[in-house]
């Protein structure tokens, strides 16, 4: 069934009245009918079935059939921290990141980025913002990840002290496996940083790890640093769901 | 350190002979010298640490400095059974599996594959060979996965005789998680059946079952087939390694 994301104003009691845009997209689009039913969400943790109504040409109304918990986010809430690299690449992380889980995404900027302009990357906020929602709608998710204004590294890390957990992969880390970083009970919030194409420097992972990270492998190869942050990501949300909570 | 995968005939003994191509890329590309240390590998399951040399403008050869068993393959050989689909989609999927583990990947064409035409397909085999040579070079595997040549759906249900897991992703799957349907100790060979962009039809599913097939959920949101495609061949490995041999 199609889902969409709306402005939790535009859900009132037992009816829904969906946005200019949205219309189109379900009458021009998708082409569904009045009497079709849809799961709307209002992005603070629910969902509605929703049947449709439209009484007149370009406007779209519903009617809320039940409204339940929204399925499809993780219990731990995974922050995926990654170096702002070049628009293909990162805009594909966004869309994987977001069907495999990821809560938050912030990118970072480091030594060895191949983005160096901040300002830049903040002006794709809006284009990266659609991205996700589409992402979270098409996967099922509950929420739609926010996308943060791009950080200097130093920031970054900053954000361990927000979690439960972080870790960063490093190439460079022989000891410790993700199975050995994340303990049972499994954490409420977490955190991945992973590094440019270049990796992290040296003194950039003993930075991580004197402001509360812990530098771990993600396994015997080589990952590109897009591979490693979505693999990353589901792996990191399967062992804490494994562990349980 | 740069690592190249040789026919087993160009390792002789001590010394190795670099192919034509792979001496140009040394030269002109990587601009390495005499002097410079890289690592070989037989695509049999050694590498060797090689010094190289250039005796002649356009020749390569190198002496062999150590050989051992070469890392980066995984203890269970997972194969990747996939719906062909769109060009750029299907080699995004040879490439990060490869990065992941993957050990063979086998496309197959179902009712709901968007390609058709596996002699077209075929065709292009050379090239998808390129890709996952360069992306196991490039991740530290110790072989070079093989891509099939197209299959039927039917051909494809057949190998789950030749593993001692058969598992397909199927999104209509309720029940049956990834830790449920992997038990210890680890399967020596796996097989991962991942649908096309439509999915596989319930007739498809039931086919597989009655196949040796194990339909198994990926998670609770849903992973376009490129995302499940990489995200669950990792998922297994991990897994697998977790409960161990």
């Amino acid at each position: 069934m199609h889902r969409f994301f709306l402005p939790p104003s535009a859900i009132q009691d037992q009816s829904v009245s969906f946005p200019e845009e949205t219309a189109r997209q379900i009458q021009r689009v998708l082409r569904l009918k009045p009497g079709d039913e849809v799961i709307v969400l209002d992005g603070l943790g629910d969902q509605y079935r929703v049947l449709l109504d439209m009484p007149a040409p370009r406007e779209v109304t519903g009617q809320v059939l039940a409204r339940e918990p929204a399925s499809g986010e993780p219990a731990t809430r995974l922050a995926l921290l990654v170096g702002l690299t070049q628009r293909e690449k990162f805009e594909w992380i966004l869309q994987k990141g977001t069907e495999v889980g990821v809560a938050e995404f912030v990118p970072f900027i480091s030594s060895r980025s191949l983005v160096q302009e901040p300002e830049k990357a903040g002006r794709k906020l809006e284009r990266w913002s659609k991205i996700v929602q589409e992402a979270a709608e098409q996967s099922g998710r509950g929420r739609v990840p926010p996308v943060r204004e791009p950080v200097s590294y130093s920031e970054a890390l900053v954000l361990a002290a927000a979690n439960d957990l972080a870790l960063a992969a490093w190439e460079g880390e022989q000891a410790t496996t993700l199975r050995q970083a994340i303990p049972a009970p499994a954490p409420r919030r977490a955190a991945l940083l992973i590094g440019p194409e270049g990796g992290l420097s040296l003194e950039e992972i003993e930075a991580a790890r004197r402001a509360g990270w812990t530098s771990v492998s993600l396994g015997e190869r080589i990952l590109r640093m897009e591979t490693a942050a979505v693999v990353g990501s589901a792996l990191v949300l399967y062992e804490c769901e494994r562990v349980g909570s």
